[in-house]
């Protein structure tokens, strides 16, 4: 088994709102003091920042510093596009031309700070790119539209990775990109090097996406896997918890595919710990994921893939049931 | 047909957040101001406050006067048990006693509210009752505390209706009472003669309810449904969108059985327009539901009556059809 | 713990089809074959039969020999009310009353049987007791009369047990009693002390229930679980996979309930093995379900009950994670 | 607006079984005899069949006699490779390599008869390619084997069109090619021009597609809609129910968007009228297509468009609710 990293949204170490509880189920923190939380985590080593929100061209150095005081790098820089009313109708989608360009304009300055942050990665999440209501939605346009931005930002700046989060819902009821195959399409139709894809776990799983299928399909795409994001659900909603919390199997399935298609990124944390201690939650969370990929070593990449092969549903519970609870 | 009233959440008219975008989509409006708003929708007759955060004994008559100044009435107060912090681990059926007891007082202090405004009605909504993770509640206690205290609130003021509020998910994982059938154990359990069901539509829709049911079971238990809350949605989540705006079929066979049981309580908006005008969006919800009434009426109560009592698909979708379509 | 017994569906060890696979995916075995082969899984001491499908007056003897034979119990013979075009409009609870009236009979001779066979137990099930399209039931009609045919099986025979089984969809797109609060208010109000439910594991996953809350309410009720059924799904159909295949800690939660309400019924199986090897499939599901347990003893009931009474999210994680993979 | 023609399965005019009730809900009908009833539904010009299943290379002629004398054609040729227990592992993907010679073998077959029978469609549905349980499945390989087999099936006969149906799930609890992204990467992949999409309607809904957006993708990917199927559905399972039956303004939407794409296959009906009279029921689905279709020719094509233009949840609603339900 390869040796892991792990990160972490930064958010994780903050406040978290939700629609009715607007101030937060904690006390707002200071972005140095999120840093400082995060630090505390034994085995997070990197953290993930949003453009705007957390790091701009003015505190880019301070932040910079506080971070490697924290003894933490930073893995993915956010263009926002997603947290204010400005894009309310769309981002790098809206049918809107100047939306698009301060769009197309925030991304960029997003990567340019990842480069100097050495992250060399942004995520691009069409969150606010969809719609509600039926006949609001040029859909062709809004694709064309959507093709248009990712070629021009990935042109910007060949040296950073572009990744896009793809989600089926949420802030918008429906998203214009919101599943693998779709951004995957996306993808290939842009055509960049630096284009490629970052699957959020509990997405997939409320997507009813299946998490190892959707990693094996980047894979064969040509390592198009830039990123992940670690969080789990009841296959309803994006409910944010705690990795394996919910679904042990899919994650060990998973966990398996990472491996076996050698990605080689950040295993990163995105959930929202609302009514939980932030640094409790990133820890417990870690403890899981690396306690699963040592069940898989136990029980060895190579055994797993044989069990695959024999398509025997029975010989796989089987195998899986003895290494986690005994003969 | 009988005459109905409608009224609406006086939120529609304020700014809406959700968790990404956490200032809202729109600017935050002076309560004044958002009651002015609601006085200009045509139709409107009734808006619902929420207490605490709205209406306060402090303020109780400026806001009466407000209300009466736009020719509106308070429909219900809302006990506010879901918008603060301090309900994290739950409210009126929380494991802390202090937290019960706050609980119960903030819903007293409500239902004299309500007494005062001339509504009569308060919003029990546990939203807060619930949890995430397994092993971390007494499902049992829950439950034991919750019926407890609905008894208590019930007994202190039997002038005043409590009506719960039912919603599987949201913003809890899970919640302890979130569907018809447990609310109405629930009131059957506590046994009182002002404690009743509010049934919210799109909760029912994104429950796999079928809301027509639902009244029908509120009506079976005695006229048990006390009031009710408008909206549409994708059957995945309470996306709280304009009634009717998705789900056409079901919002005729409900407007129906509300008016075979008799239902003489409020046609009540409870729409999160995030990027619609609220004024236009309570509008043009009421436009919907008085059309599908008026297609009610255009049809006759004893011909759908006759046609249900047939049993034939056929004939009930060719019954709305050429009533809505033409021949 | 308590020792604990465990019985299966017969249907899992014959063939089983689909809508589209009509002659199924296996060859079809006679009662006597499935009998057989059922009694040839480790640790399974008793089978569930279908009335009429499986058993009938003619045959009881018979059967009953071979059940002996194979070191097998009858846990319960499931009135057969759903597997026939004749129930396509609804058994005990259509608005048809010689229909009505073939149902009960069909569930009284079933409890005769049943009795006779030893189990003094009959699963109803109102599969076919729903509706697909708006404006074909007349909601509150069809529970009446889904109470008083209940009322009338009960009165027929004391001695034996009635379970209802819940669903909320398939065969009918809708049910009219299909979520624990419907049943368990139909419980209360034909009030039989031979009443009671039987929870599918699966059908409260996909109806989302929580499992563990389903045992809780049902013991509140005053020890109201009659028989429970084993089985797995993805949360978004009856996929019948086998238990804690997919959703391994919700069925520790349930096990653990199951032990802490002092359940002592069958632990019973309802799997579709459709390209598996029923013997195998039978005994995998049981190996995880006794694995699940056993690990729930390693940790201890007692612990178990203090942390649920922490209300700690990561406290109730570690404890399980360690548990199952180790510090 | 264009002239559109109707087709449907035949399968609408025979018996329905399902899991429980396998000899179904009606009575065994000869194929004959189904499209002596598809004759007589006003409007209905087409018939889609299943080779091996209704039409083989020994009674091509007659079935055609049959078609002929009805006043029907043949739309689309199924080539079966989801009936029978042969496929229960994969059939164009399995990983056995003489289960995919038969299969395409199948399929050619069936390309040639629908080349004969002047169909020139056939309907590839991986209904069987798929899987359940974790760890039982080469991602990668599967998908590789499914591009293979397509390219086969292609060059056999340009002349046959080659239409991927897709579905998220059953028969298998997962599909390898369940979502529209996921069929027009392998419709890319695998460039053929006689390889494209077929949309049912249905099986968008429930994998929380938007049907529009599917047929928009389509047409942006150069005409790749090649064919269409009608049904409705509550958004949870492929109810296979009358079009529009539950989902109105969806069904409005697509409409618009197969006009506006220029859309010149045939609109087909894949129902299941279990309980339902099949005539009738495809009857009645025309029906309200038909009138859903005049609905927009009154509104006007341009209106929607420049409406749709607007992106104004409230006017878009405002103009479906003026022509339907009046001012």
């Amino acid at each position: 088994m390869r040796e892991i990293k792990f990160s972490s949204g930064i958010h994780v170490f903050g406040n978290t709102s939700d629609r009715f509880v607007k101030d937060g189920y904690k006390e707002d923190k200071s972005l140095k003091e999120m840093i400082g939380l995060a630090g505390q985590v034994p085995d997070l080593e990197g953290i993930e920042l949003v453009e705007g929100w957390h790091v701009s061209t003015d505190n880019l150095k301070e932040v910079s510093g506080w971070v490697n005081e924290a003894g933490l790098v930073v893995t993915v820089v956010h263009p926002d596009l997603w947290t204010t009313k400005k894009w309310a109708s769309g981002a790098l989608a809206a049918s809107d031309k100047k939306t698009r360009e301060q769009a197309t304009g925030v991304v960029k300055n997003a990567m340019d700070m990842s480069e100097q942050l050495g992250a060399n990665l942004v995520d691009v999440w069409f969150g606010q790119d969809g719609w509600e209501y039926a006949f609001t939605q040029d859909y062709m346009k809004a694709w064309d539209l959507g093709a248009e931005a990712l070629a021009m930002v990935c042109d910007h700046n060949p040296n950073v990775r572009v990744g896009i989060e793809y989600k089926i819902k949420e802030p918008r009821v429906h998203m214009h990109f919101g599943t693998l195959g779709k951004v995957m399409l996306l993808v290939n139709e842009v055509n960049r090097p630096n284009l490629g894809i970052i699957i959020d776990f509990g997405h997939a799983f409320f997507g009813y996406e299946n998490a190892a299928q959707a990693i094996a399909i980047c894979k064969r795409a040509g390592n198009k896997l830039f990123h992940t994001h670690f969080n789990d659900n009841y296959r309803m909603w994006d409910d944010d918890m705690i990795p394996s919390s919910v679904n042990i199997i899919d994650y060990i399935e998973l966990l398996y595919w990472l491996e076996l298609t050698g990605y080689d990124g950040w295993y990163s944390l995105d959930i929202f710990p609302y009514r939980e201690d932030g640094v409790r939650a990133a820890n417990e969370s870690i403890r899981w994921l690396k306690s699963l990929r040592t069940l898989i070593a136990k029980i060895g990449m190579e055994k797993i893939q044989r069990t695959i092969k024999q398509e025997d549903a029975i010989e796989a519970l089987a195998l899986i049931r003895e290494a986690m609870l005994g003969g």
